[in-house]
């Protein structure tokens, strides 16, 4: 049984002192992008003719303030939780799905494995609020795909229509969670985070977190999930509705509104966010639902949110939504609409491809190469 | 000096006989496509939830009419020649740099030799018909960066403005040096193809080409390739439709069109996709250039088309149209405007990606996950 370790300082901050801290990271470094600028603009290729892998690597030395950021040591986070409001068929699968899956991730057999192995990737999965017992778990908890982190706040959250997801301490615990498992990486050393997770009904939560923190109206940002027909997603919107209605969540208050209408896995993301952004080490989303969770990390802290690297954009027609509140711009667009950190992950080979050009050209006094006429 | 080895019926066809073999290939094998897509259905995800992922995989089995289609040996074939239109000040550098260039593939100094190894392909530069000698070449016409391909059929097109770019016989000629090429990776083994190109004023030639075949205004399909201002541009549609009205070229009689505006290392590349086709080897599309040799290629026979895999859209404002007119979504947009097979490479990661999805993850059955409720 693997458990985060828990480091003095790394959490239990209050919310106050998290902006504060926060804050203090300041905006991206404009001198270390200038200087990686200019880099770029000595290698043998018309300046800026590598689009966005120049801006990727622009980017990285302004999270990092290193011209040479390395991204060698990449990890991905994958927080798992269930979700009371699945009860009211807001989703094409089982609640038992979750477990299941976590059970898949450990083994190895999910897309996010096969990713993570395609890029290189230590895939972490942590149990922050899976509802029953994960089926056929090793008593070591590890496997082919990677440890699992036991670190569960509660077996799944309340029904939101009805009641909070949670109790803000459990929401604050569950932060926790997240922010103790990137200061453990931080032991090991880790250059590139990604973010990704499971829970079955967490795309009404994350629907919910979208509609409170960017105003768009719930049709807006509901989607099909896995799979709904349109009865399915009107049951989902209706439950959507009921849950705002009911707690009234202000953006004004992240934890309050995280605690009424989220979930844990989403918690633990928030957590990984911050602590990511606080240690500058770059954080890679995943889709909808890991955009709900950087919705919380900005409504704490705006300024933010240029610290943070949008993977893709999936097929979950919220997720456009969120992103342009970011004001992030994503990698890829591939259509994906899984979660777990898949788009993440295929972000994480672009992301290294633009350090490879970044370190691995000539320039054009080396090569001899002639520039503009 | 690495030549590529004539082998016989590997090329100097007639176009008829190329049509014709083109033709026989027919379309992608949709038994293949649906055991594919069947076979994806069993994996432990949401049907369709991996998006362009699963399509990329589908469109390969289509492609290959294997549902195990290995990707593990890859190549990039990047041609180059130089362009009598350079001399009308159509592009931003000076002509000399086509060959620097060449020089900087073969030392590995390049943008495309860092993606290269990035996605572990082999990258095969040709000599096609560059002007001057290559600075600085080893006598073995080898390097850190791969072989150069010494198949020069001229010295440069001729001034498109004033003359044909090239014969007839010269067209035909480069088109078989790409042939021949592929002929070769056929005989160590090859899964997967991506082409790219180097040309100083070759956008210069591929809009010419793509106002021809898409039938768009030169206007719309001619941008600022390496970075010319907006006289130099001006320049570039002037000679375009200079080149244009003097030769009136016919979508009708692709070696026709190819042989007035275009250039020895769009033939080239023009002859990598038919013979890629011709083998049922998945080819991947760089950006504006290789688009304007799949022009050709799906002029001289249309239904291969879809047998093309578009690896990004650039930032070239004529590639869109051309994507457009090939019926080709991209895989990726990173406003990458260098060409080389920059995009092409990068492409490859995702289509590697694809596979290994396919190949790797567990099924519902074997992982014991539930299916939708």
């Amino acid at each position: 049984m693997t458990r985060p370790t828990p480091r003095s300082g790394a959490a239990g901050t209050t919310v106050d002192e998290l902006r504060t801290a926060l804050a203090s990271v300041g905006p991206l470094d404009a001198a270390a992008m200038a200087a990686a600028q200019r880099h770029l603009d000595r290698l043998t290729k018309p300046p800026g003719s590598l689009g966005r892998l120049e801006a990727l690597a622009v980017t990285l030395a302004g999270i990092t303030s290193r011209v040479d950021a390395p991204v060698d040591r990449r990890a991905i986070v994958l927080a798992a939780g269930d979700h009371g409001v699945a009860r009211n068929g807001v989703s094409a699968y089982p609640a038992e799905v979750t477990a299941q899956m976590v059970a898949n991730f450990v083994a190895g057999g999910a897309a996010v494995n096969t990713l993570a192995r395609a890029v290189g990737a230590r895939l972490l999965v942590v149990d922050v609020g899976v509802a029953g017992p994960i089926p056929g778990l090793d008593p070591a908890g590890t496997g082919k795909g990677g440890p699992l982190i036991q670190a569960r706040v509660r077996a799944g959250t309340g029904d939101m229509t009805v009641e909070p997801a949670m109790t803000r301490a459990e929401a604050v615990a569950a932060v926790d969670v997240g922010r103790r498992i990137v200061t453990g990486l931080r032991t090991d050393g880790i250059d590139l985070l990604a973010v990704g997770e499971m829970g079955i009904g967490n795309t009404t939560a994350a629907s919910a977190l979208a509609a409170v923190f960017t105003g768009a109206g719930v049709e807006a940002v509901t989607g099909r999930g896995t799979g709904l027909d349109d009865e399915g997603r009107r049951r989902k919107i209706d439950a959507i509705e009921r849950a705002l209605a009911l707690h009234a969540p202000s953006p004004a208050d992240p934890i309050g509104a995280l605690s009424a209408v989220g979930g844990l896995e989403i918690a633990a993301l928030v957590g990984v966010i911050v602590e990511a952004v606080l240690a500058r080490i770059p954080v890679v989303l995943d889709g909808f639902i890991t955009g709900a969770a950087a919705l919380v990390a900005t409504a704490i802290e705006p300024s933010i949110a240029p610290r943070l690297i949008a993977g893709h954009r999936s097929a979950e027609p919220g997720h456009a939504i969120v992103l342009e509140h970011l004001g992030l711009r994503p990698i890829l667009e591939l259509d994906l609409r899984l979660g777990e950190g898949s788009g993440a992950a295929l972000a994480m080979a672009i992301i290294a491809a633009a350090v490879a050009v970044r370190d691995g050209m000539a320039t054009f006094d080396d090569a001899g190469v002639a520039g503009p006429a």
